[in-house]
């Protein structure tokens, strides 16, 4: 079931782009980090489907890594941020959409009094660190080994694998390394940073233990720290009312982004009125964090998933998508690894190693199903959107059974 | 010529913020800095003119704090942003527009090699310390007091007041204080960041001398540091080539964001070539930086400035402007000192101190402005926008005229 596939305008643009972009391309979105055959460059995208510079269209499983909840051009949500920029987006000061949306989301989440928006998830992480740091005038941050926060100097120094002064690292789920690390911060640990569930690039997703969540809260409340949820990856894709929900605990902070607006420009930090007077002396602000349009898309965005239980849809494919490719990797005895939420699946291979950048089971696989129009992420976690079908998951598991049965032959023991 | 001025709905939409948004607002458009008949909330902007939620009318200068440059809702730039997100915005990948733009911004940009992208002005100046520090292997940024280039924790600690570690403050336009930094530094200096001119709020502006500018590049280019220019304020405004063009000196790195999409949400980076390693070394990436609509907008937007000659249009409506306030304020006998290019106006009062935050008859003035129909922010720097008519001006002036009145009669000695 492949089909001949175009590649000359987007190598054509890479190399334009190689003359006017620093390395050709930056950041999360640099495709040079991805099989050969992945495009760069995109042009449209509805629903489900995102087609590439050179019009080979794909179902898709990563959203944009992860803003897009609903699918892309989504009619409700780009329709209300539409005409609330036909109005007046960016003005001397917000509209009253700002009002709207901080209500709807006070409402859906029952320990926060207060949102403050931005535009990156780095800006609600690095703010909700600052917050922190002025409530308890302390200044470490105590936050799990390898976790990503944002590509701020607050959390990494230069690379990525770099931890930023200023921070002491625990494991995640281990509670007796979260008691050593608050040691080794000898009476200056302000928070606890942790994210909703171990997501970590290219190795196994990690969901938090209910002991876990309730143990840092404890710890937290027992040495006046401030507990800080990282919920830019899972939130408003494993529970409406913030990811830990479910777990009964409930942070100080909470940051969201991603999927909040469908892929409108906007971040959120949620937080409890103790820490108001901490935020009135942390000086923050940005050129476009009170602009309309993505303030109306993200209030359309809840509603829409409120109101079609976006959660349960997402979970039933995700639980076909997971099922699946279980049985179809059986079949063909390639022994992988699905593990973290279902809306936000990672499959690894057996045999692969990302610790030392040795995936090439993941590549192929990726790879294979490239050229068959399903577009999925070697080694960074899937997201799924509401606009996935059952016959989008039917071509996606016929496509993934050819897939396997190459990754089965080129990697025979 | 004050007319009957509704608040009802602004009070309304107050009282509800202050119950979920941390003290009722945060950040630059807090209106609570402004004096009390200027509204919070704003409804919709077009051209020149914007109206708050009591749709009261307002003759704008302060253009949503910098990005408006060719007014609200510029139907070219509009259009370019609508037909891209129409197609789709947020995607696994840049669209071509990304390299269209970049592509301008080089063509235009006769010292840079390439241009980044992101989102915040405060993503492009704290960037820049990154990559300064990489390519130099040191830590400290000289800067200058008092100045704003973001609320990040690498520029501020909390407060505004206060430089964060790791950077060293020097006196704008004067280079003996920057040597003095340097040595001060320890031969630990990265950086030196500097703004396109000197606009820190409610203080005279003062544009770079020649000499201060060109001692900048000679002594970065003796001690092997990085000149960082943050024309985040300036850029677009003062000259399309960088605000720092006119004067013959180019820096290394130059930070770019408000006006450059007329609104739509983008900030940007430009560079040199020698410093593309420190760039592939130093990790940076945003959720929504790779966005495609925002990208069409700046190009719509630099090419529209180009094709009408913005700058001079600017250039001229400002000298109306300060020569219009100049005459008005003498015939009143008020003592007011204007500073800075004219394209980014600032009015001060003699026997105003913003030192001491007692500014009353900048906040009359602007208070009795507001009345008539004209925002002007009482102390922070204005903006022009391409859209001020000879007539918006010619009402302006008018309005001024009794508001100059006002502050005569009322802080006559």
């Amino acid at each position: 079931m492949t089909t001949e596939r175009q590649r000359s305008t987007d190598a054509a643009l890479r190399e334009r782009a190689r003359a006017v972009i620093p390395n050709g391309m930056y950041g999360h979105q640099n495709a040079s980090f991805l099989p050969d055959n992945f495009p760069q460059f995109f042009a449209r995208g509805a629903g489900a489907h995102l087609w590439d510079v050179d019009g080979n269209e794909y179902i898709d499983y990563l959203c944009a890594y992860g803003p897009i909840l609903l699918g892309y051009k989504h009619p409700t949500v780009d329709q209300a941020a539409g005409a609330v920029q036909d109005a007046g987006d960016c003005l001397n000061g917000p509209t009253d959409k700002m009002v709207e949306l901080a209500e709807l989301l006070v409402e859906i989440t029952p320990w926060a009094d207060w949102a403050w928006f931005a535009k990156n998830g780095t800006d609600a992480t690095v703010y909700a660190a600052s917050i922190a740091r002025t409530a308890t005038g302390k200044q470490t941050i105590l936050r799990a080994r390898g976790a990503y926060h944002g590509s701020s100097p607050t959390w990494i120094a230069g690379d990525r694998e770099i931890p930023a002064d200023g921070t002491i690292e625990y494991d995640y789920n281990d509670l007796g390394s979260v008691r050593a690390a608050l040691d080794a911060a000898e009476s200056d640990a302000a928070a606890v940073m942790v994210s909703a569930f171990r997501h970590d690039v290219g190795i196994d997703q990690e969901l938090p233990t209910v002991e876990f969540a309730r143990g840092l809260r404890e710890l937290c409340d027992a040495n006046g720290l401030v507990l800080i949820l990282d919920d830019v990856r899972g939130g408003f894709r494993l529970d409406m009312a913030g990811s830990w929900a479910p777990l009964g605990v409930d942070p100080d902070l909470s940051a969201y982004c991603k999927a909040i607006g469908n892929g409108h420009p906007i971040s959120a930090l949620m937080g409890r009125d103790s820490l108001t007077e901490a935020v009135a002396a942390t000086m923050s602000t940005g050129s476009y964090w009170f602009t309309a349009a993505p303030m109306a898309a993200a209030k359309a965005t809840i509603e829409t998933m409120l109101e079609i239980d976006g959660i349960a849809h997402l979970k039933r494919i995700g639980n076909q998508l997971r099922d699946g490719w279980q049985q179809a990797a059986d079949a063909h005895g390639v022994g992988i690894r699905q593990t973290g939420p279902v809306q936000i699946p990672l499959m690894l291979f057996d045999g692969d190693d990302f610790t030392t950048r040795n995936v090439p089971r993941a590549y192929r696989f990726a790879a294979e199903l490239a050229e068959r129009g399903v577009y999925l992420h070697p080694v960074h976690n899937g997201f799924l959107s509401t606009a996935l079908s059952d016959e989008d998951i039917a071509h996606t598991l016929e496509a993934s059974d050819e897939a396997f049965a190459v990754v089965a032959a080129d990697f025979a023991d």
